[in-house]
């Protein structure tokens, strides 16, 4: 797998002429050799030159660690009386022109101390094979969303059970991500949100003191980091009776989520996703309380590729994970979301988000 | 508060010939303005001119919340659709010579879509007076600083209390978070440590599926983010009772904090206060199981200026802040570390940390 990916990476530098590829993103260090960590401000990178072995330099520290997560052969280290550039230098072929390395990740200081050591004579971007990687899901990163989809909604699952009116949004809060831990995710992907009542409108809003109340909405939107890889779930829930008002935004919602997911299948635009369900919530006359775009990619980051939203022509392919999130908010009454992950498949999708969907009422 | 900050930029500006200044690292913005947020992928810079008045631009979606949280009178925002750099030229002055920017934090994308579009002659690092300020804490900066250690030992008490041989390392690191969200603090600092037994020898230790255990060690490690601020305190509690030599090297530790404290006053150095606890620990025979400095600053980041190592020869000043944390680790058998945060007074110091350092007795 990881030695299939690398030879994604030799296929680009070869294409544009490109000497080394240095990839610093601990990330993506990951997703080429299996090693994962978080060297702070210490120096790591994976240095692929366009012919022979790549290798891997990590701090001292993290030398047994990287031999034992990865196949790598070459591992070189640098301790923090060293400069790491030195040993960069000596991992790389004599000559170099062009350097390939992660714009979007290197800060300006490091490229200075860097390019002052090594001198290519050009520095270019190297991202573009990886973002196209990781756009298409591998069935091992696959399984690993399905896990973190499974944490969340055991976590989801055990908070909702026991909820009862009184308790603070925020007191939820602190509940599912002890649910996360408990059930052994990493931690949260983002900021958990919980809100109730008229909160629930607030597509930004931040859990607080606020309490949960009968005859309301409670909205609640959360993902878990596990194995590297995120999930992400947004479900509205009544608590105890609501009004019919409250209750026809939610079946629109619902309607629009289950529209739109219906016309996931490879060939079909992005655009034409987010323009499905936003019909069937203007064909209600909510058109306006959906503010936002109707989903985006979901992976390694809780944001990345695809855009889920109307002016974007992209076409589906098999691989590709996404949310499907519509919202309806109406100011001072409340707000609906539902969300789901989704997989395009040979033949349409995969969800999966298994949580109901149907309207629960909660708090009893 | 922000204008005085604001001065000692343009002082450092004016002394390196800066024509103005770039802020876009958050915590720098939230430090000159008192506006914090997270723009992820969207642009967000204070732009500060040697003469007249600063400008800060945001995404359109946070120019209320940025209005509301800063006094700031010119906020310039951008939506999705426009470039933000051309909101920031029309910021600058015309005929920019010399732009100093954070380049520890500017990605090499950004510097180059930036100075596509703005063309400075030079770019120049900006930081120093923003670390020089940091370095030394304001009142403002004490009481938040001390708000998070108050909830940080309280979320330790709660948990300490009730704690009982069995428990698992991470459902203890679970329930200490759910307690920090509980109290009101924003999350943990950093990867809350819980390490039971023979695992307190690792000072990297992961917490697992380990047991707490009677007649062991168990290491606590934590610390909590509110207002912009963290707490990291470390404490080493004894399960039930525990050997001679596990009591012995508690009370050497204990020695060695307490040692380093008392040293704690403006003009000593930082390397004499790592070798007085080094002192105390070699003398009962420890000194190859203190495999670490003795602390690390602390304030708006969990590792900051100053590095509290046997090297470093900068001295105290009143208003640093920074951790005293000795530690002995006998591989096999068990480690104790305490850690307390240390303000530096006029004529010696405060400890921040308040939660007890006599060897306490737990899970009875």
């Amino acid at each position: 797998m990881y030695q299939e990916r690398i030879q994604r990476i030799l296929a680009y530098m070869q294409k544009e002429g490109i000497d080394v590829a240095l990839i610093t993103l601990p990330k993506h260090v990951y997703y080429l050799t299996g090693f994962l960590t978080e060297p702070h401000e210490r120096f790591m990178g994976l240095v692929i030159p366009a012919a022979g072995e790549p290798s891997l330099i990590v701090p001292a520290l993290d030398r047994s660690a990287a031999a034992e997560a990865s196949a790598m052969k070459n591992i070189l280290t640098h301790t923090d009386t060293d400069n790491p550039y030195d040993v960069l230098k000596n991992a790389l072929p004599p000559g170099l022109k062009t350097l390939g390395l992660e714009k979007s990740h290197m800060t300006v200081d490091r490229f200075e101390a860097m390019s002052a050591q090594i001198a290519a004579e050009s520095y270019v971007d190297v991202e573009e094979p990886l973002r196209e990687m990781r756009l298409i899901k591998s069935a091992d990163e696959v399984e690993r969303m399905k896990h973190a989809v499974k944490l969340v909604e055991a976590a989801l699952d055990a908070v909702v059970k026991s909820l009862k009116p009184g308790v603070t949004e925020a007191e939820v809060v602190a509940d599912l991500e002890y649910q996360m831990k408990r059930l052994g995710a990493e931690g949260p992907s983002f900021s958990t949100m919980v809100l109730a009542g008229e909160k629930s409108a607030l597509p930004h809003g931040k859990p607080g003191s606020r309490e949960v109340r009968e005859g309301e909405l409670l909205l609640f939107d959360l993902g878990v980091l596990a194995d590297g890889y995120v999930s992400d779930i947004t479900r509205t829930f009544a608590v105890g009776e609501i009004s019919e008002q409250l209750r026809d935004i939610y079946e629109t919602v619902l309607a629009a989520n289950e529209a739109a997911i219906a016309e996931v299948r490879p060939g079909v635009t992005l655009a034409h996703l987010d323009q499905t369900a936003r019909r069937v919530i203007s064909d209600k006359g909510y058109g306006e309380y959906f503010i936002h775009r109707l989903g985006h990619g979901l992976g390694m980051d809780v944001h990345e590729y695809p855009s889920v939203h109307g002016q974007n022509q992209d076409t589906l392919r098999p691989g590709m994970v996404f949310t499907i999130e519509p919202g309806v908010y109406v100011p001072g009454v409340g707000g609906v979301r539902i969300e789901d992950d989704i997989l395009v498949t040979a033949d349409g999708c995969e969800v999966l988000t298994q949580y109901p969907k149907q309207l629960q009422v909660i708090g009893k």
